[in-house]
């Protein structure tokens, strides 16, 4: 696939970012590294939920693995500019398959420097229960000018 | 230090979170597991900032880790609700020191689910830059009704 610019991309695209299965161990090992709470990492403490749960840095890392590899690989990216609206919407337990969707919300073009803002409304899903949102930037070069 | 809980946390409490170094081969491995774009991983096709830089997603990690370690650990936290205003501020470059602060900024009590919703701002600096702010929410418990 050719590489896509900032001029190549058009709101209201949606893409199914494609599935990502979260095994009970990598989830733990994810949180004992980042996120080292008894509710991520150890099944007999956890009250409230009845298990562990995935650490939100968790999820948003395996959003960013599935968005990147079904379609910003392909994106002329410069570098994310932040998240807002982010949201975890429900508990993710282990075991688990994610699946991800993405929509371009809008491309503002700054044509003097290159380059446009990309914002993207991002979610994933475990079965039917949407357990993420998010909506990111980016900023995307344009072609070179001519 | 014993277990804090909603009512134990006061807006405007502000602190240090401890530093991180994190490495270049740091930086690239978890970017090729979670955000394998070539200016994440490959210095030598790094165009625009001349270096590989981190993904937002390790940025997100670390300041969780710092947080989760220094304070969040000693909180009676049911779950994170999302971020906002995540913003990577300046590029994140390897062979760095990376400091963290934060400050609750807001904490409603909801005393008939016995938990209180937390606001905190946070913040990562390399030496006088820096390079991430956002705002997380998350539900603390209340002490159990007498």
């Amino acid at each position: 696939m050719s590489v896509r610019y900032a001029e190549d991309l058009c709101p209201g695209t949606e893409r199914d970012l494609g599935s990502y299965r979260l095994t009970r161990n990598e989830l733990i090992e994810f949180a004992e590294r980042w996120d080292p709470q008894s509710f991520h990492v150890d099944a007999s403490a956890s009250g409230y939920f009845g298990d562990v749960i995935a650490s939100g840095a968790h999820t948003l890392a395996i959003f960013q693995r599935l968005s990147v590899l079904s379609d910003e690989s392909h994106w002329a990216v410069i570098a994310g500019v932040g998240l807002r609206d982010v949201r975890f919407l429900a508990p993710v337990r282990p075991d688990v398959e994610l699946r991800g969707r993405s929509r371009v919300e809008s491309v503002d073009l700054e044509p003097e420097r290159r380059r446009g803002l990309v914002t993207k409304r991002g979610a994933l899903f475990a079965g039917d229960t949407q357990v993420l949102d998010l909506t990111s930037a980016a900023y995307v070069r344009m072609r070179a000018a001519r």
